[in-house]
């Protein structure tokens, strides 16, 4: 399964990737990759519903700026670093890093596959 | 006022700066500051509300993390970055870049600049 792949390409290829997500705006995720190593702690599912959520909120933002749509959110928490990309306004790519995760690789990878993504939508 | 002093050296200070505000969490801005030669077309009040609104919404994911609040939001629009530090639970700083203004240095100096503000609170 390609999305599979691609999500193992992400966060295997990022110090601190934790789990991956490709996850439609209703909410439920087409595939996820959690990194093997990782302790069940993290629910990726309720965050990439949340983050989902998140976006319905964020057309407000964008609407102040004069634009539509937005490319990427991320958040900084204490323990973890969250960024969303979108796909196509329907789908979303989800990467959770580590505190100390690399977030500009994370950005770099998750643009770089972004074309990929799309073509399967 | 050092809120005028501190959002002026970061948006001054960053390639692509465009605006900057302190913000209370009710969405009433303590200070602004706009870059002289942008045109007006942003509106950055508005901005910093919808960016405070937001902050509700993130409680919902940093729970899914367990994490109590967030250090940084930010978010890539077709044609601008904003990005919001929070100073304390009660108060943000939001920084408005063009969209290839420099977000490494935008994070790094509102970063730098967050215990200045703190001592104010």
């Amino acid at each position: 399964m390609v999305f599979q792949k691609i999500l193992q390409d992400i966060i295997e290829g990022v110090d601190g990737g934790l789990a991956g997500m490709v996850i439609a705006k209703d909410g439920i995720a087409l595939e996820t990759y959690v990194r093997a190593d990782i302790d069940g702690g993290v629910d990726i599912q309720a965050l990439g519903v949340e983050l989902v959520t998140l976006t319905g909120e964020i057309g407000r933002v964008t609407q102040a700026l004069g634009s539509e749509g937005f490319e990427e959110l991320s958040l900084v928490l204490p323990a973890h670093v969250a960024v969303m990309r979108m796909i196509t306004p329907e789908y979303f790519l989800v990467v959770l890093l580590g505190r100390n995760g690399n977030f500009g690789k994370a950005r770099y990878l998750m643009r770089r596959e972004s074309p990929r993504l799309q073509k399967e939508f």
